[in-house]
């Protein structure tokens, strides 16, 4: 009889990857990803720089690379994405991961132990909390406002679980699409540091600003060496490629390396180098510019039809960026029953909030819904639906 | 102060990769990888496929895809891979991995707990120890001989340890370049089955055969379903493209897309529609007809090159296929301290043996020279600076 290994066995599948598969259904319309608006993909580009590589160089191309990263990429990540942030890092503060997912992996790898308590905000990112289910971590929530992580409440919690790792998603987070302010991100590195406590600053979204100040890092501010920042090129260059990249203080980084050469030896190369290649020709500020206008329009267009569609009942978010809103009904609603009635009878899709809890048994009132995936007329079509699913729920 | 996890602490750095960075000095003759060579590449092939793929499906290319893989690759493989070899799948046996690396991580993600005791050849694979070594699993060798694993050795370690886990090389081992005979291969399936263990039949150079007859897999002797065979494109295609797969029954891959989704979330398209396209073009029976007579070549080189250059001592296995060669010393010898005076002072590397053993206070005297990745010229030049290295030490 097969018998499986604990690990495996805590972690229930992720949804939003099942809800991902019901988009091979061609009609329906899906808030249920994290995808950023094939629009903004510039397959001539990737496929000049492609080109352009294999004929350049094909062996380093085709060849095995070392774990630590394609070297260009390192140092154009420093130059052109951590530079301008004001952050100042060199080839051994970075370690190249497959897709920011592995960036998180290798994280817990680093630091969580079998039953070791980490903080999180409540809601977070569903995906990691498979990743502590996996190493059986003890998740403890921390609160939440319209300013991100609540610090008073991250103190107490700090002091009383003596957990010592953080992990946060500060911009435009997943799922809420709220912002952790200034002073807080502040505070979040004064109290790692107070508290011998690593920070995950997971900030995959940061670069996708349609309204507001752009706002410093939680890195920018750690004098202690304590902070570990996750950036992806999968909301801005393409998800496909599976790109992201790890920013820690020269100690962390080896234990990084032996995590991933447990893992996948190294990043696939050619979209390392793609990745290098788009941000030494300077692509990625234009890419900025041009995207974000039409995020913006989406964004709006959601915030409209859930005024005109959804229950006046209905409580959201009004992100200044990323990719996500984030609905919360009154108590007693289930989003799951909802999503059943909404998928078979309306054919549209979102993700239904609880999965993001550290408790499962909270948010069942709440869902997610992606706003950069579609065309404002997909959008006003969904969301119809979806106001016809609302009523058919209630 | 840092503090890191257990399983991080208990692994150390591989030195096969610290070895590989000696390769970005030019002086220094490797034989110390196990990389193809360089001249089995096709950049201009997979340039153009790479090309069609981003002008035909550039959002599919760009966008997310399934944690289980690109479907045409889990396709292709059954029917240009699977099918060839007399073994009969179904997409939902195929979990597409980021190289074959990961399908072993996944694999002890899947069936290995902390403690949990697991039978290996002696000496494996060095990066699966290490990943043993992260989930503190109680590795036990079990004897190796010219036919591959001892299957008699094996019944009996499998029914005094309780061990639930048998890792095997079975083709052109790593790092001994050693075979698993036909009735061994069918008697591990048996004893497998017979002690409910699963079997993880590791087969990335079954392809790479030069001389000889192929041999069935394990798993093609798989009745109840025990056996998980992985299978790479490194070593034909392009390691650097980080493309595996896992075949396994359908009730194991599941367990195998939660432990992705919590390590990668999926692998990187393109390099996935790079491998399909390959193989629906026909292109890899060809590959491996044009790339045998140039390994067997260098095979045979560097076996003459041991006879003339290194110590009439040395004992070699003298391989089929793959691209390694095991050299053992008389005991007494370090091949660690050789290491050091030949990168050193001859500018010649490889990889000493006791890494590749559960026990590391083994294999001192053994070292394993790679022949795949160097010309015949570089391999006499190589062997010529070895072997005075080999003078110098002793």
């Amino acid at each position: 009889m097969l018998k499986f290994a604990d690990r495996v066995e805590r972690v229930n599948p992720s949804v939003v990857r099942e809800i991902f598969k019901l988009m091979a259904d061609p009609e329906i319309i899906s808030f249920g990803g994290g995808s950023p608006a094939t629009e903004s993909f510039e397959p001539d580009v990737i496929g000049e720089i492609t080109a352009e590589l294999l004929a350049g160089q094909p062996d380093l191309m085709l060849q095995y690379g070392t774990t630590e990263g394609w070297n260009p990429l390192r140092d154009a990540y420093i130059e052109h994405i951590a530079k301008p942030k004001g952050l100042d890092f060199e080839r051994g503060n970075i370690i190249v991961t497959t897709g920011s997912t592995q960036g998180i992996s290798l994280s817990i790898d680093a630091f969580v132990n079998e039953g070791d308590t980490v903080l999180v905000e409540s809601p977070t990112f569903l995906a990691t909390l498979m990743m502590f289910a996996k190493v059986n971590a003890k998740v403890v929530a921390v609160d939440v406002d319209s300013e991100g992580m609540n610090t008073d409440d991250l103190a107490a919690k700090l002091e009383s679980t003596g957990a010592r790792l953080v992990y946060t998603i500060p911009t435009f987070q997943n799922p809420t699409g709220l912002t952790l302010s200034r002073e807080r991100r502040k505070e979040v590195a004064r109290l790692a540091a107070l508290h011998d406590a690593i920070v995950i600053e997971d900030d995959p979204y940061c670069d996708l600003r349609y309204a507001g100040e752009s706002l410093p890092t939680i890195k920018s501010f750690d004098e202690a060496g304590n902070v570990v920042l996750l950036n992806s090129f999968s909301k801005t260059v393409s998800p496909g490629l599976r790109v992201g990249t790890v920013a820690a203080s020269a100690e962390i980084i080896p234990k990084f390396v032996v995590a991933k050469q447990c893992s996948d030896t190294h990043t696939a190369i050619l979209p390392q180098a793609i990745c290098a290649e788009y941000l030494n020709r300077g692509l990625l500020p234009g890419h900025l510019e041009r995207t974000a206008p039409m995020y913006k329009e989406r964004l709006d267009a959601m915030l409209a039809y859930i005024e005109k569609y959804l229950p006046a009942e209905a409580e959201y978010t009004r992100p200044e960026g990323g990719v996500f809103i984030w609905l919360t009904m009154p108590s007693g609603f289930d989003a799951q029953e909802l999503l059943v009635i909404a998928t078979r009878e309306y054919k549209v899709a979102f993700v239904p909030g609880a999965p993001f809890y550290a408790n499962p048994a909270d948010g069942k009132n709440t869902l997610r819904l992606n706003f950069s995936g579609a065309t404002p007329d997909k959008i006003e079509e969904g969301m119809r639906r979806l106001g016809e699913a609302f009523k058919a729920y209630l």
